[in-house]
């Protein structure tokens, strides 16, 4: 029988780890639920075959530690989170640690060691689904777990501290789970895109310049509700054609400058009706850039325009800042390497920013990060059912990966 | 005792008029509920204070009528609503039919007698709360009552006509309630403006030109959900930026002509979230004027200018039309009495299209008909507890009516 590439390795334990679901039919599968335990020992079981050493730290994370040439060498770690939304997309997350144990098991099966050991981390929480805290397992592994959201609580009421106590996490051994940097070389996450950039490119991979910083705002338009066929234009102060102002305002300052995005995702007229001139509209603003220069000047701008056409229309805004995220710079010299591997392999180099957040960015405060993009199908369509990626591109993946390990040189 | 002024009586009148709501502390009287039934008991007792003759017709009308020089003369119709909203202002309606009978009264006391007689109305239903269904008291006057609507439920799943035989009326009679042309001069109905025209213009009283007609849609944008931080600005189909920019266009295209107005009164994002470009969005259009060719100009340039924003955008609308009606204009003759009894007043003369609906709409099927509208206070706020006029403004609005009426001229 022919030995099963890495690529359909890969997309077959993708699919197997998919049955791993909190509900029938969809994948949901959060922090500490059954689904999720399981996932986590199928992980481990994918790992030992490897000839991974397999343990879980006390934030429910699996790490397969693949030794290198010495024992106790100093790791290159890889991995990426094995939690999902609601309704997921399978690759999201679970690519980034099925691919590098198909790349491990590639390896072992060819006798091979390097000069330095590799872990590959399943990261046991990213998406904050459960308890509206992100980021719990690489925060724990980089030694910024925030104990305050131990109190936090999910939707029946049951605290997290509860919810790892009764499965088998003590979170008292929380601080032990984090890596020293002396241990540690670097860290590369293998990712799906998320996006359409690479797919309407026609490229399988890029690598990531930068997890973009975040600001977030949500605003409320106070104006003045009235009859829509009794109120003349003139006199109207229409809440939602406000924001419907500010929005457009949005959508072009930041169109034109390619690290730029920003967003009005959410948009309400409470107790909208045909005839009603709307009194009042909420809407929320999401700006991100690679740059934070970039960003802030566009959020500058962006306020800066909400008071003059609020000032023009005659009505007033609560601005409410929501969120604040600094760019994670991903380190040129692992970008370097990145790149070596990608055009090793006779492929084009394409280098693209993050805008979505990553287990990459807590990381980031333990040691220096690199991201590899891998080309998602339909749209870039993510956190969703229809998200997909090729076999063939997972294969690519795995050969970029597995090249840029074989190759890795430690920063001096 | 010095006598009370009409303005007082019909401020006075309107108060107590509005203790007849089904809800405690909130004005709400929906069609033949007992507060419905109360007041309507009221208004006879006042038409009759006022030497008037009081029937009921089958559809639950009040009229009262004041006899003429000589009698069965054919009869000046005026007249309004005295159902409302729910949490209603007290004005719209009741203002229309509490007025007439005030200057009547006064008649009535100099034993002043007009070679006309004078029908005051009060119609039960107009708002359309309780059965989905408007103007039912001006539509059987005017012979044009759907029986179809006889068969709709209220929320309690009580059809119209059960509740009208449980009330007392027969809706077999409700051909008989229509009225005979033969009989009718004429119909002014006396209304709050529910709009800030007059009161930004400091005119206590206009004369509408014509009601509005009405467009109304409800449209669908198809657009492409995706990540706020991946979708690159250029490669979205954002379907909230689009609404957005066809709400503006309406704004835009409806501004600068003082009789047409554009509304997007209903605005929605399903499940918007922060973080997801929109990929669906839902709003509704209302476009009103005087002229039915300034409105259809409107509403062509409208759906124009929506295909061309959904094609650059790429996104796909679905368009619903959900209410098409024509301008139903006020009769000049009448106008140009009305302005003569306003200019005889020393008032200016104020012209200005109705954007609402009235009783008048239906009413101008059976004769020709005019409006005089009375100032707003609070910025011309109406449908809510703050809807407001002044008692002077009640006065000069009855010495207009009682003036219009005094030298009422029938068309001959």
């Amino acid at each position: 029988m022919a030995r099963e590439s890495k690529g359909m390795t890969i997309m077959r334990r993708i699919d197997e780890l998919a049955f791993h679901t909190e509900t029938p039919g969809m994948l949901t599968r959060t922090y500490l639920t059954d689904a999720h335990q399981h996932a986590a020992a199928l992980l481990a079981d994918w790992m030992r075959a490897a000839s991974m050493s397999v343990r879980r730290d006390a934030a429910g994370n699996v790490i397969g530690r693949y030794e290198g040439c010495t024992p106790d060498a100093p790791a290159l770690l890889t991995g990426s989170h094995f939690d999902t939304v609601r309704n997921a997309g399978k690759y999201d997350g679970n690519l980034g640690i099925v691919l590098p144990i198909a790349c491990i098991a590639e390896w072992n099966e060819q006798g091979r060691r390097f000069p330095f050991a590799i872990e590959v981390i399943g990261f046991a929480e990213e998406e904050g689904v459960r308890f509206k805290a992100t980021l719990l397992g690489s925060r724990a592994i980089a030694g910024t777990f925030d104990p305050a959201v131990l109190d936090k609580c999910d939707e029946q009421g049951q605290t997290m501290q509860d919810v790892m106590a009764a499965a088998g996490f003590d979170f008292r051994q929380l601080g032990a789970a984090a890596f020293k940097g002396e241990n540690v070389l670097a860290f590369i996450e293998v990712h799906i895109e998320q996006g359409p950039v690479l797919l309407n490119e026609n490229r399988p991979v890029g690598i990531v310049t930068a997890i973009s910083g975040a600001s977030r705002f949500l605003v409320t338009v106070h104006g003045l509700a009235g009859h829509a066929g009794t109120v003349p234009m003139a006199l109207r102060r229409d809440a939602a054609m406000a924001a419907a102002e500010i929005g457009l305002y949005i959508e072009k300052r930041c169109s034109g400058t390619s690290e730029l995005v920003g967003t009005v995702g959410l948009l309400e007229v409470p107790n909208g009706a045909a005839n009603t001139v709307p009194g009042k509209a909420i809407f929320t603003i999401d700006i991100r850039a690679e740059s934070d220069d970039v960003r802030r000047a566009a959020v500058a701008d962006v306020l800066d325009a909400m008071q003059k056409i609020a000032q023009r229309r005659n009505v007033t805004l609560d601005i409410n800042q929501t969120h604040e995220a600094k760019s994670v710079r991903c380190a040129p010299w692992l970008q370097e390497q990145l790149a070596d591997a990608i055009a090793g392999c006779g492929l084009p180099v394409r280098y693209l920013p993050s805008g979505a957040g990553h287990d990459a960015m807590a990381i980031a405060t333990l040691t220096d990060i690199a991201m590899l993009f891998v080309r998602c199908g339909n749209n870039g369509i993510s956190h969703h059912p229809d998200e997909t990626i090729t076999a063939e591109d997972a294969e690519t993946a795995a050969t970029v990966l597995s090249r840029f390990i074989e190759n890795f040189a430690p920063r001096r």
